[in-house]
């Protein structure tokens, strides 16, 4: 077993250093979120760190890092109050990994990946039109990181579209049956199968 | 497709809520955080929410429900201010789902769940020995989420410990050797396989 300590990390050459440290975590949410600017731009990224907060009210947070990830996801957030969380599918990975291309603010990612935006109900933000599961988000607060200048963005629930089989009895999301994928470090893609479902675990006798 | 609102969610029975929310985010990592009071009582629960906050310095997050969840782990932190994360592996998931199970906080869930503590150089600590990978985390700290009373725990990597095979050249630790699990909804653990890694993205011209 190799112990790898802080001085050595930090030593590291950037690009091993960001590999390592972003698959230590272990697998990471798989998630594109849509935006549209004031200006009618819309805007499509991958995001991995997309995190559930609570339950009720539901309640989910994702990462930014302002300095080095293309702003403009958070950008139209503030200017809107609204954003999409779209699971990434089988189907679509290198579609939703092109969304992590440095475009202008002026392009919509939409159009370079060739996914598809789209509108459902009366929500302003774009949905990914390939993706199962999707959520229309209300922004709720941005809470800085100092220590790290990262920004924790928190938003709520509106509303959950996605096929009804997917859901079993108890409430339990099958994401085996949507194909949601999962993300290994930066870059790799995995799909997950289930081994099992657990009891509600109690204490022993 | 089926759209449900953020009223519907509200009057979903709890435990049908809890489930589906729990799922919309998608795949979650699996880790157990490991602890030992300054009586010297280990603690070992397992947590789906750790999360990648940056990698230099290296920074990692979980969220805390202080509410519902044995508070355990997170007083073992504020009191000797470090703890450790370790990755749940395909062989130890009844174990690490065991370590969910309510128990006073005079009982080591080491013993209850028959995971084996390890003691590793001079960090105070207990690492999981069954995992492969492991982290000794140092406590940074506790941002209290006032949207939901939930607790935001940051933390930096002191050290990595983990077979070096695991890593590759350019620093991309292999998950699926390792065979890390991933967590679907509240209880459901899964083993996910490498469909490939993309090439960094650019701007197509």
């Amino acid at each position: 077993m190799k112990r790898i300590d802080a001085a050595e990390i930090k030593a590291m050459q950037r690009l091993y250093r960001i590999n390592l440290m972003n698959g230590i975590t272990g697998y990471k949410s798989a998630n594109l979120i849509g935006t549209k600017s004031e200006a009618g731009i819309e805007n499509v990224a991958v995001f991995s760190s997309v995190t559930h907060f609570g339950s009720n009210p539901a309640l989910i947070g994702f990462v930014l890092r302002p300095h080095t990830v293309p702003r403009n996801t958070y950008e139209n957030i503030l200017e809107t109050g609204y954003y999409t969380i779209n699971h990434i599918n089988k189907g679509i990975i290198e579609e939703a990994h092109h969304s992590s291309a440095k475009y202008d603010a002026s392009v919509s990612e939409f159009e370079q990946t060739g996914l598809m935006p789209e509108y459902l109900d009366d929500f302003m933000a774009p949905f990914v039109a390939e993706s199962s599961i999707k959520l229309a988000m209300k922004f709720e607060q941005a809470i800085p990181v100092e220590l790290n200048a990262t920004i924790l963005v928190l938003g709520s629930v509106e509303a959950v579209y996605l096929p009804e089989i997917l859901i079993e009895e108890d409430g339990f999301l099958d994401l085996n049956a949507a194909q949601t994928v999962a993300i290994g470090g930066l870059d790799s893609y995995h799909l997950p199968n289930q081994l099992q479902r657990l009891p509600y675990a109690r204490p022993k006798k």
